[in-house]
């Protein structure tokens, strides 16, 4: 046990926690570990849907911000982190057949086979990471909640059997920080990016703030405006309504830890 | 006349309206002019008064984006026109008194005298510009008005004896560009740069949008969201309201058309 201290004592953090993870010694939500170092979205589709999906994912990039595609069968990453194995190294998973959540299993090796292709997507903790570097509270951090997300009616691009609305993220900004908050976000074009809509959430369909399709119920704070971003969850989503046969994800909140750092996805 | 003709062919177009208006040959608006060069405000002060306006503009960089302050006495360019004379580049000027308009010239050389200084000041043309370029219809030039310009209840940080509330533009942009129109113009910080406010006028203390403290009242179509950004009257504004003996500023619209292409004003 005092050797393997001292190894882990050279690996990174995120390298750190994803062997704890693959270890069972982790098994909570991501949000805070390993700081600095970027979450991704995970989705495991089978071969026969994968060119698919990947169609759908390059004809909506600011939902679906692509960091790696697996070679098929294999569930090891090669650009996004060293030596993560995608079976363990999550801390929970989620199983659908048909569109219907059936598992929620805490390693995946069982499901695994030489058919399926791993996508990983990147998250938006990235991005509310420069948010809070640049001073602009983020109230659902704030208050230890999940970020709450709104079907839009913005229809996505569609491909093949993939189709469906964009979800959205809304973060509640003071009114003299929205821009700061909508150029620094324009930095991290493969994070989301900028929002893709600031103020009149009627106007993309959103007519109840407080009843939110995903997550948590937000807090708005006097003279507070609403700002949505494109969510990770869209490729999900979709993918769960096009009620496919079989598909894995990560649980939400239960992300992938990278090797890359934040900073690293700042376009400038 | 025909060697003069020869010799300005090769002059820029910028070159070429300034010895129109030199010449007495053009007296009119300079919007659409010499298309993709800068214009610029001028403010022309008591050498007594530039070391208060020059902090007052470092201080409030985005209403007063500064490209060149001419040296005490002289009416030249250095840096923002070749040969240019500020006395008589200009179309039209006005002449303040102790913060009274008291003449509209379209020649300042009886004014002039060793003890001034000209300050040169960044306009919005330049992003309105990068907007159309981008295909962000700009409503008051699709109308061919004034753009609307409002007093807010945003104070400046004052300087001596400069002080005063922050005067903004605002452009009613398609809700679906908002957020492009506001990363485009972050580009352009020399030139007011991104909005400091999207939405909602009131939190800035504009309660009537048709009723404007300057230019002419907005045209505002369905789905269309105010956008404000600082604006280059400010400067004048507090200046006039300072009450100071004796200004000299451009006449509203007719700018000074500089050697810079706006395109020169990207940051990246």
């Amino acid at each position: 046990m005092v050797v393997l201290e001292k190894a882990r004592c050279n690996m990174k953090e995120s390298e750190k926690i994803r062997r704890k993870i693959r270890d069972g010694e982790f098994v909570g939500q991501t949000s805070g570990v390993a700081p600095g170092y970027a979450q991704a979205n995970l989705v495991v589709l089978p071969k026969k849907y994968a060119f698919d999906f990947l169609l759908f994912i390059q004809r909506n990039p600011k939902p679906c911000p692509l960091l790696e595609v697996t070679d098929v069968g294999s569930p090891y990453t090669k650009q996004v982190a060293d030596n993560a194995d995608l079976r363990t190294d999550i801390p929970k998973y989620r199983v659908y057949e048909k569109g219907k959540l059936v598992d929620e299993p805490i390693d995946i090796t069982s499901y695994w086979n030489d058919d399926l292709v791993a996508f990983l997507l990147g998250c938006s903790f990235s991005f509310e990471w420069a948010l809070l570097e640049a001073g602009i509270p983020v109230r659902h951090i704030e208050a230890n909640r999940n970020v709450p997300m709104y079907i839009t009616n913005i229809q996505t691009n569609p491909a093949g059997v993939f189709h469906g609305p964009l979800v959205v993220s809304m973060r509640s900004i003071p009114y003299d920080l929205v821009v700061k908050a909508t150029n620094i976000t324009a930095r991290f074009p493969s994070v989301h990016g900028a929002p893709v809509h600031i103020g009149y959430p009627e106007l993309i369909g959103i007519y109840n703030l407080n009843k939110p399709d995903y997550g948590d119920p937000p807090i708005i704070k006097e003279n507070d405006i609403p700002v949505f971003w494109a969510c990770g969850v869209t490729p999900q989503a979709v993918a769960v309504n096009s009620k496919i046969d079989f598909m894995i994800t990560h649980s939400p909140g239960h992300m992938f830890v990278t090797d890359l750092k934040n900073q690293d996805f700042a376009l400038f």
